[in-house]
């Protein structure tokens, strides 16, 4: 149970968080912030919060749990604008798509508070984003993942942890590097090959023509691409290594397929789609 | 009204216009043709099929329209089985997922009934293979594409075209060069990204952990590495110079991505991302 909560950064993720802890009885008191005034009042409108202010040092006052939702290219300066007005027993936490980039940010700016930091990832969302898209039932049997550091207090990863066990998702722990490592691949690179996707079909003369013949498959596949652009250039920048590396990789299977068509070669095309097929059933059974 | 539709390859896709054309009363009799008789029986018994016949040339006797639904690499040699056992007046159409090849099988194998095939293609479908995987809301507001040549009968074309406006489909006729050029675009270039992927993926040492991680964006954008490699093999095989010179183009655009990284260039990044954002969006309405 916590007594009140300061969410820096009220979008889908954010207030998804607090409707959740909310419908369970978890939290007493939201306090939301955010640089748009308009949004926070909304989301006390919608019930997500229960008060806001403008102001990091302020909103973070006599706080419990502070949740960091911002972008990973905000965490720094956020972190910097928090530190002064956390009590010595806040817990700090955040919900970053990259870990590394934000133990970096903490180590920088946190000072003593860095051991009550719990860096975290809920590995949910949808393509939309804003206060509006806030549903309670975000995380419910998705998995989160904490990557606390040697000298994490264990008190504050509880904490933490039963937070987000509170919203119904299944909490689990490993190193910041396992964690970019495994993110890069089974998130950032498929958001790459769908944005590149749409970006590539857009380029083609007959544009709209194209995506008027586009069926559900195109769809599922190009729906990601339709995510926030500043929360996926900072995962970019925050997780470039691991990216380009995976995007070096892909480029090659891509011309495992283009060899084999080029050399009319029907078994090499077969192994490689039974394959794929035979894997991608497996993991709906996941 | 059709009194006796032959379907030669009893899939998602045979199987789903049989279910249509029956619920709309637009059809008296359906026989179905495949190499498994095990399959054909259970056509029956779902209610899909009034009969059957392993022969391609029995099937076919004294039908009014004959449906081919096989792979696109079992074309060539069904049509020309086939060729012997047509009345003069049967009207023959398939579909297939691309068009210049199934035309040039037609042209070899089907002499002077050449004229009553008319090319089509229904843009539907699911990862799901086999005739338990039909339903008959396939085809409902979804498009088909005909691709009739310069001497195909007309009569022959208003058969099919209200063949499938029965099933819900709204049915569209362009040039063969011009559907292959926008399905590979749409459909076969996001195929080949998504088995490639989740064979990417798979070679990497921890995949079972990797998988474990996997979140709705990512499911989504592999669901379709899930469809039957048979019918994407033959695709390849058939659409080949599309589809390298797609694959080609993408490789740039990821190549765009990658550069915008080292290059730690956050402008870059943000305009390919929100661009792609806005073009998707618009599909959304599509």
């Amino acid at each position: 149970m916590i007594e009140h909560l300061t969410i820096i950064g009220v979008g889908l993720i954010g207030s998804s968080l607090a409707l959740a802890l909310k419908q369970q009885g978890f939290v007493k008191r939201v306090t939301g912030c955010g640089r748009t005034e308009a949004s926070l009042q909304k989301g006390v409108e919608l019930g997500v919060l229960d008060d806001y202010s403008l102001a990091v040092s302020e909103a973070v006052a006599g706080a419990d749990v502070v949740v960091l939702a911002v972008p990973l290219g905000a965490m720094h300066s956020t972190m910097r604008q928090m530190a002064a007005g956390l009590d010595a027993n806040t817990v700090v936490t955040d919900v970053g798509s990259a870990k590394a980039s934000v133990v970096e940010d903490a180590r920088a700016t946190l000072g003593e508070h860095m051991t009550n930091f719990v860096p975290g990832h809920p590995i949910a969302g949808t393509e939309r984003s804003g206060v509006e898209a806030g549903f309670a039932t975000l995380y419910q049997d998705r998995k989160t993942i904490l990557t606390p550091e040697a000298d994490t207090n264990p008190q504050a990863i509880d904490v933490v942890t039963q937070m987000w066990q509170a919203t119904g998702a299944d909490v689990e722990t490993m190193s910041v590097e396992h964690h970019d490592h495994v993110l890069a691949a089974t998130s950032h690179l498929p958001h790459m090959l769908a944005f590149s996707l749409v970006s590539h079909l857009s380029k083609m003369s007959d544009q709209d023509e194209i995506f008027g013949y586009a069926a559900g498959g195109f769809r599922d596949f190009t729906r990601i691409a339709a995510s926030d652009p500043v929360m996926w250039r900072d995962i970019c920048l925050a997780n470039g290594d691991a990216l380009l590396s995976l995007i070096e990789g892909y480029k090659l299977e891509l011309d495992h397929v283009s060899q084999a068509i080029r050399d009319n070669n029907p078994d090499a095309l077969y192994e490689l789609f039974r394959d794929a097929k035979h894997t991608r059933e497996q993991l709906r059974n996941l």
